[in-house]
């Protein structure tokens, strides 16, 4: 029995479930129009890893952009979450969306058919692994050194190691937009409570927090 | 222009504002009448910090238990918390509430106008200190050595505190209990509104969070 948790956190999904369009570009990262919906909430508060300025909101919604690198000794993402690319690598010049200073600042573990060298960016380091969940997640608690593992999706990535029954918590956040088609987390929360305990938490800015963990 | 945030967290008083009675006694710390009313719900958290058992909840409530130690470098705390003893020390046997483990992990600074020599238990070392409220979190920020400070309470420290002007950010748990007498930290919480902007949070635990931060 291990205490490292594997933790899903400020995921974003529209009120239909819908977390990215199947299309995602360059332009257009999450593939869904007008993206920014599902996620501002985040980018109001105090703590939102990408502020540059001093400003901010310290209510509920700052208590989830803060929970966010607390405890975590590192992250699993799909390549989907990576970069806008498919299939085998053309060069290694991609590096992720997040220019020199990622806001992880732990090992990443990106999953991919396609493996490529590790490089590392800041605190950052990009690990390229193909592999069984459960197998994947060994790997990144024995990188987080006694810390817990973030799964940081996409909604292909958690809906895989939810299947799998590695997932400890979530921690998704509903916005009241719908987007109709996309890639879809869930129809309703309530599929997942014959396994998690749930609690939904309305903020003031509009989101709905869904908060799940382990019966 | 500091970035070091002065917070009060966790700090419990009843939906008439009552956070201790009057009358402390090591029989009963906080004076009051079924004072475990009050903070029954961080005990049912998964990261109380007395917990010892692996159970608990991973809710709403658990954001504000885990959030106790999150980026604190030292605490202040009013001589009532420490103890309950008052005037002169008649020696220097009691050590605190909190056995040989507290869970402070930080400096912390006890006002007291009965100065005694510091000591350390575990990863908590206690100071004494008489002073302003401005020149004692002086001295608790330069222990913290660029974290943030938590302002332990009790009421009174908290109410000096907040007439000082020095208070940044307040979680205020108000339990759905009354008692009529006691120390009161407020007569509504609105008195606050003037000063900072306030959400409140009802959880499914039967508390309300009261999230304040500084207009």
């Amino acid at each position: 029995m291990t205490h490292q948790l594997l933790r899903v956190q400020n995921f974003n999904v529209s009120s239909d479930g819908i977390g990215a369009g199947e299309e995602q570009s360059l332009a257009n990262p999450f593939g869904l129009p007008g993206a920014e919906r599902l996620f501002g909430w985040a980018g109001a508060t105090a703590s939102w890893p990408n502020r540059t300025d001093p400003g901010g909101s310290r209510g509920l919604d700052d208590y989830f952009t803060r929970d966010f690198t607390h405890n975590i000794g590192a992250e699993i993402m799909g390549r989907n979450k990576f970069g806008p690319q498919r299939g085998p690598w053309e060069d290694h010049a991609w590096r992720g969306w997040w220019g020199d200073e990622p806001p992880f600042h732990t090992p990443v573990f990106v999953l991919t058919h396609h493996p490529r060298p590790s490089f590392t960016l800041s605190d950052t380091t990009f690990h390229f692994v193909d592999g069984s969940p459960a197998a994947v997640l060994e790997q990144a608690r024995e990188a987080a050194r006694g810390k817990d593992v973030r799964l940081g999706g996409g909604v292909s990535t958690i809906r895989q190691f939810l299947d799998a029954g590695l997932v400890d918590t979530l921690h998704v956040a509903v916005s009241p937009v719908t987007f109709s088609s996309g890639l879809r987390l869930w129809e309703s929360p309530e599929e997942l409570t014959d396994r998690f305990h749930l609690e939904t938490v309305p903020s003031p800015s509009g989101v709905t927090h869904h908060l799940f963990w382990r019966r």
